[in-house]
């Protein structure tokens, strides 16, 4: 199982029940946290997110929306009594206010705390199952984008076809991994006719708060679901230029040059009430486009 | 009018759809905050509660039940295009906290915001129509309790007697103050046979995160409301003290023996799903005990 889950789909200030920024992750059994604006805690209960299944957080950048719910759930998972390692990937001077935060309380977390400063593009996260990559996106100030990717998990031998060709099963890994086995008398079997070819290895983007640029595409290039800031419908572009933020038709517009299966919209600004008119203008561009609404889950 | 609303009534960990500690005093057309624990600003929308209105916010201590909310609050002031003075009082260190987490998200709020650090007991705000003093409460870390009362109004002339005595209404002004009316032939009208007495100046004292210490007593003397937190039912009092905290039966010892009016008690435990043992324990020592619920005002 590969989802996503939105806690919070608002942009900065919170409105018509809508919270501020964070999403979960799920990967088997897994669960990453994708930004923690206030409340997020709350919206997990509501939700029913384990946290302690939480080991990754990752917060893209340190605008209030996207954080500051972040030291209560570290607080409260110390009250919970958690002890295994959370790590947290962030722009480095987050440390430096969580530490803060918890000094002045007289705190001490009960379980190991890491702290990742994120320092350039490429992979953060490498795991036997998964990897996570970090890209730059273009805010304000220092922002970042997180892509998930499934492993591509080994070609399947097909122990029919292997016995047909006489392949040893003392070969099968290197099968598994591509290779064209050779015969003592010097005959290849090419690896294709005894395996199967891996099942797809699925991807997620989150791109953060950004304005509109080209750069992205390639960051995001054919993943199945792209996570997209939409602040502004289309009549705004100037304002959402001017804030850093991107439009619908913009969002859209990533997601299609970018060959994207699907899109997630959200970020919505306090300004709407209505969210139709988003999913409206986007789906112009890109059918593939769904609201990202709080509670809702989205299979990958 | 003076009354308290509450906007957040639970410990540390929110459960139960109980929120971390925040309440505001309103008094005439003034609004008071104290305390700010995460997801304040939701309650604030909840409860409308008119967020322009206030210009005083207290933060009893830096544990983050009671605090975390303030710094979305702040920014979310600032979005709304606030420009009057917001007053903090509060432990020095916010100031670094909440200035950091401004500097790292490149923020200048529109408004100025002056922070004022608790150094002492006494005073901190004193305006024509009422004074706010602080006071030592005694938990894990530094933490404060505020007292707000009312200045005692003036005493008021009863134009009917001041007349049938002779007084001019020239010196009415210094009637009001108390004085007593001597007139030019030497005779004294004493000022209680003109005036009737001012009205009770009403009071009101939040007892922060606290143990059962009877010093608290004699800070809180004789005020209308006291809010004094119960995070325990009376059988954990070992638990209570141990992590500085009360029971039931200590708040209400404290408002009995204070003379208090009337008791709000709240801060519950996350331990308790249901309140009502709450209210039953505290009525058994001070009768005139209400639980502290969210989003009720009680008049004072």
């Amino acid at each position: 199982m590969l989802a996503v889950t939105i806690l919070g789909n608002n942009s900065a200030l919170p409105a018509f029940d809508r919270h501020p920024t964070s999403q979960v992750v799920t990967m088997e059994e897994h669960i990453f946290l994708i930004d923690c604006g206030e409340g997020t805690q709350m919206q997990m209960a509501k939700y029913k997110i384990r946290r302690s299944k939480i080991n990754h957080v990752f917060i893209s950048h340190l605008h209030g929306d996207h954080y500051f719910g972040l030291i209560g759930l570290l607080t409260s998972m110390g009250l919970l009594g958690r002890t295994q390692d959370l790590h947290i990937y962030a722009p480095s001077v987050l440390q430096a206010i969580v530490e803060l935060q918890l000094k002045v309380a007289n705190i001490e977390l009960p379980y190991p705390l890491h702290f990742h400063p994120l320092l350039g593009e490429g992979v953060i996260v490498s795991e036997p199952k998964f990897e996570v990559s970090a890209f730059h996106v273009y805010h304000r100030i220092e922002c970042w984008g997180f892509r998930f990717r499934e492993i591509r998990p080994l070609r399947r031998v097909n122990p029919e076809k292997a016995r047909q060709y006489d392949v040893p099963s003392s070969f099968f890994d290197r099968l598994k991994k591509g290779e064209d086995y050779q015969s003592q008398s010097g005959q290849v079997v090419p690896n294709v006719s005894v395996t199967d070819p891996a099942p797809h290895a699925r991807s997620y983007a989150y791109s953060s708060d950004t304005l509109f640029d080209e750069r992205i595409i390639e960051k995001v290039r054919g993943v199945d679901l792209l996570y997209h800031e939409t602040t502004y419908l289309k009549e705004l572009e100037e304002r959402a230029g001017k804030r850093f933020h991107s439009t619908t038709v913009q969002a859209a517009t990533v997601a299609r040059r970018a060959g994207a299966k699907r899109l997630l919209i959200g970020h919505f600004s306090s300004k709407y009430e209505k969210l139709d008119l988003f999913e409206q203008e986007a789906r112009e561009v890109f059918p593939n486009t769904d609201l990202a609404l709080e509670g809702v889950t989205y299979r990958i």
